[in-house]
């Protein structure tokens, strides 16, 4: 794929939606009035954000197993496993694994240094904090790499959470601020919930920050209210803002943390926070397996080569464990259907080409494809693809005469790869025999010693 | 909320996102010139697309459950099944009940009679069939109340899985749809694979059963590979081109099903089809319980009153249970986590108002709020909460001196609930000793008789 042509694909800026008729003949122009590359595929799924703004082939992960996941309902990691999932996330490849503040609790400021001290081949360490000066001291003795700060800006939970106004957060930034700058640390600072924030205070708080020279600003959609044209809007606005790179935490309620992340990526965001199958507060943010299957399904060979992709079973077994939960049957790319083709009609064009109903291929995630064909709505080419690999010779006709029967015993009750099979091998030794009988009759009557094994 | 007003929100309108410190100016100038109604509220949260041509508080259903569903690895569902899902369905209120094609087997035919023939109160059925006249005459024959016709469209899909031109996919679109409008029933007509389609392709198809005056036509993002803003851009170019209802289908494969939906809703879509709990193809599509989530954060009101939210639980447990799947520990709404509060800055807000972290009310799905102490993480002012509840009066000083202890323990190994209340309980009775034999010191001092039970 062409990217920097398809970028400029002018479908993309269409700026009115008309419900006129009049509008048809327009788009229809323009579409073919395209370049070349763009002709032979003009379909919808190559076109992205603009280019100048957009980071989709340009982005950085911050991982929140550690802090975000940590206030899963159900985490409770102990130093070793901290240990342990940070060194398989420097194996994966995230850009940043980002701890529990050190002021949680004693052991919490213990893990951080441990995990800090770590010898990490890629990513960095991250400490998220309240922005006060007794959280930022504690934060740099713990020897993470950076620090992030985040203050509640929205007018909820100013009035109902800590009370402070916008010029009172402004001036406590600047103090902490200033004092992580001066240790030499990475500084991050993030409104909290800021989709339900006064977009002016919003600008002047970021503005200020700013000027201060913090190297990203956050933006964080604390309780996943936001719409994707929201962050986009958001997005746009705070890019006009600010000069420093911009980081997007998105909590899952309302089921848009993936696509707003992305959209967030193409409006000019820089970092996004991500956890393990999603855990965090309530029903958890942005999965590092459902980004990271939607940013390769953009880019492949960006994400390939950046990120260690067969890892990311090992690393979601792992938090699965230690936090007790069910890796869920719908997960992205390793939930256990995740590559199972059902339908009739699917699996005969799966089994001609996988790219017909597969944007990830399974291969690259260390994963298998399944063609499942024991149910009523199978179909005579995925029956004959299974005959195929039993090493049992069947004529379409008869393929299509095993399907009906496999059909009609779906039809009663559940059936198992194991039971079809049975019915394949059977209904072959069937034919087989009929097919032995009908030759010897043949043979014996040409006079021949018949050939059992001929094909049919 | 005002919507009306919220919607007329200049800053969605704002074209071009300049990194020049310069619209810093305007963006706020803008602002500060909205009515007075936004003026009060200018979060982000409050923007959706344009009035008038916005569905978002004026969609319908089409639960796909008995259809999509049943391309789900594990399902089998028996004709009971069946009826007691298409029942529930109606109990809950959707617009529509989707069933898989009479064509697929002798039992999918008697199914979809038997839910035909339902007395349902407000949902109508459908079927979902390949276009063809054989499957339509059997799906007229069905008696359900209409049919959703589909034809893969994509040049992937023609050149591997049924090798048909546009002009020939026309041309028997014409004959099957002039056949089932004949005998009365709703029509849809839906390409597959919109996204890998060519537009040019898709824009003849559309216009052309548009003028034969199909009901709805269908727009399916079969292998998930779409984002949102490509979502918007098609769904605005072919809302140009017909005049009939929109239905989009999204797969979830990269994570966007539910925002790919809300983003068609908002720009002209007017069916969405859902599965309970997403079950479908490989990791499956928009998930019932997920969509109800996001429309539920965008107008409360409307969703409350078109359906039986508290219904949505007992559809999911039932789904979970026919197809052997466990609800996913992360669901949407009904996920046993979905309303558990655990860091310490979350439950103080929390107590204060849910509002601060809670965009749905766990109430209106028959759900529970739980707000999480047992953890390192944890504040005084749920802890305090959580004493209270108990009715074990203790001071402030005296709460986070108890917190402290609770997060030391919590800090060794995963704390119960029942273990922070035998913490508070034997914490309390400490201190009320103390407090005994400091009154019955002064008491005694005094020559009094001490009151045990004075508020310290």
């Amino acid at each position: 794929m062409n990217r920097t042509t398809a970028l400029r694909n002018p479908i993309f800026n269409t700026c009115s939606a008309s419900r006129r008729a009049t509008s048809v003949a327009s788009s229809v122009a323009t579409s073919q009035q395209l370049p070349s590359v763009i002709a032979t595929r003009r379909d919808f799924s190559k076109i992205t954000a603009k280019k100048h703004v957009s980071n989709v082939t340009n982005f950085k992960i911050i991982e929140s197993t550690l802090r975000e996941g940590e206030q899963f309902a159900n985490a409770f990691f102990t130093t070793d496993k901290k240990l342990e999932i940070a060194t398989l996330l420097d194996d994966f490849g995230v850009e940043y694994i980002e701890l529990t503040s050190p002021a949680a609790s004693a052991q919490s400021l213990h893990d951080c240094q441990k995990v800090a001290a770590l010898p990490l081949k890629k990513s960095k360490t991250l400490t998220h904090i309240r922005c006060t000066m007794e959280d930022a001291k504690l934060a740099i003795e713990s020897g993470v790499d950076g620090i992030d700060l985040v203050f509640g800006t929205s007018s909820v939970l100013r009035e109902f959470s800590h009370g402070k106004d916008i010029e009172y957060i402004i001036d406590q930034a600047t103090k902490v601020i200033n004092y992580v700058k001066d240790s030499g640390k990475e500084v991050r600072f993030s409104s909290e919930d800021s989709f339900r924030s006064d977009i002016v205070d919003l600008l002047k708080i970021y503005s200020s920050v700013n000027k201060l020279k913090v190297d990203r600003v956050g933006i964080a959609d604390t309780v996943g209210v936001a719409s994707p044209l929201q962050v986009m809007e958001m997005v746009k606005t705070i890019r006009g803002v600010v000069d420093c790179d911009i980081e997007f935490h998105a909590h899952n309620d309302t089921g848009c943390a993936i696509a707003n992340s992305f959209v967030a990526l193409e409006h000019g965001v820089t970092h996004i926070d991500t956890s393990i199958l999603g855990i965090g507060e309530r029903n958890g943010i942005t999965p590092l397996g459902g980004f990271v299957a939607r940013m390769y399904s953009v880019d492949r060979e960006y994400v390939k080569n950046k990120y260690n992709l067969k890892l990311l079973r090992e690393l979601e077994n792992l938090v699965a464990d230690c936090v007790s939960v069910q890796v869920p049957f719908n997960n992205y790319i390793t939930g256990y259907t995740a590559f199972t083709h059902k339908a009739g009609i699917h699996a005969k064009a799966i089994l001609n080409n996988p790219e017909t109903y597969e944007i990830l291929s399974p291969e690259d995630f260390g994963m298998q494809r399944y063609v499942h064909i024991a149910h009523r709505l199978t179909g005579w080419n995925a029956v004959k693809s299974r005959a195929q690999q039993l090493n049992l010779e069947l004529t379409d006709d008869e393929v299509k005469e095993v399907t009906r029967r496999i059909k009609q015993l779906a039809d009663v009750k559940n059936q198992s790869m194991e039971d079809v099979d049975a019915v394949l091998r059977s209904f072959h030794s069937e034919v087989t025999k009929n097919e032995m009988s009908h030759h010897v009759g043949i043979a014996l009557a040409n006079g021949h010693t018949p050939n059992f094994f001929a094909n049919p």
